[in-house]
């Protein structure tokens, strides 16, 4: 299951982000990067240096013009925020995504300047924190390597498993 | 304890991956990065705007010519490596940096492009790898960011705590 999970970059602003997202969920083993409205034409020189062995994913990526149309299929989506929101939304720890029942999980990340707005939130199951000293905001690429990080196979075997062949 | 762990990045050739690691060492509550011969001249402008709001730690960064240098008045050296060796030095999995005993942790990271040779893995005490796809090489600060992330409080309150204030 673990390996349709959608990782959903909103507005990114920088291609060496989502280059470097992208080599972070090959090293995993996923695949599906979608990015909402990204401020650079996708894929881009940038982008796909960054991807750096995993160039073979870049042409993979989907590219959306909203929110509601990237999640479009998806049973269940989180967003992260380092913030506290006042929504009503429940939250879920990044080693708990992966003992959701769903198939269909896409995990949402804001832009790099200020993250997703309250109404980009609103669409979301579940909210996602990674708990940092002050709150501090993690580089994208890092929070989304903190999700992959926790939801592969390697997490699941106490982080000993040899993934590769 | 935790906040002692030195992180050392041997030989860094993108001020941008020393950066981003500066970023995360400070979004986790650490402080300590040494680099060892460095390919450009710290600090630098490149260096210090991917540190983004931990630019104050930019000027604590410490420069050595040697691992032997860095490592000095440490106990323990930990090398990370993506490749197997043939060395008879005990492996260690990244959640279990934190039950060890010393004071005195010094965690090793080599240079982007090949990582670190036979003889500078020659000093640790512990060989680290993070269970990759096909043992694809991770991004250096994705490297560094994930040891971080495992040695921090947060993970040890199951990844639930909240450590500003």
């Amino acid at each position: 299951m673990k390996k349709t999970i959608q990782f959903i970059l909103n507005k990114p602003q920088l291609s060496e982000n989502v280059g470097m997202s992208l080599r972070s969920i090959g090293c995993f083993g996923f695949e599906n990067l979608s990015l909402v409205s990204p401020r650079k034409i996708w894929p881009n020189d940038k982008g796909i240096k960054s991807a750096k062995h995993f160039s073979s994913l870049v042409k993979k990526v989907k590219v959306y013009q909203s929110i509601p149309e990237a999640m479009k299929g998806s049973d269940i989506l989180i967003a992260t925020t380092v913030r506290k929101r006042d929504f009503h939304i429940p939250p879920i720890k990044v080693n708990e995504i992966s003992k959701l029942k769903s198939k269909k999980i896409s995990i949402l990340f804001g832009q790099e300047n200020n993250g997703l707005s309250n109404k980009e939130i609103s669409h979301a199951n579940f909210l996602l924190s990674i708990p940092t000293y002050n709150k501090s905001s993690l580089n994208l690429s890092h929070t989304v390597a903190f999700c992959l990080l926790y939801t592969s196979d390697a997490a699941d075997e106490g982080l000993g498993v040899d993934l590769g062949g």
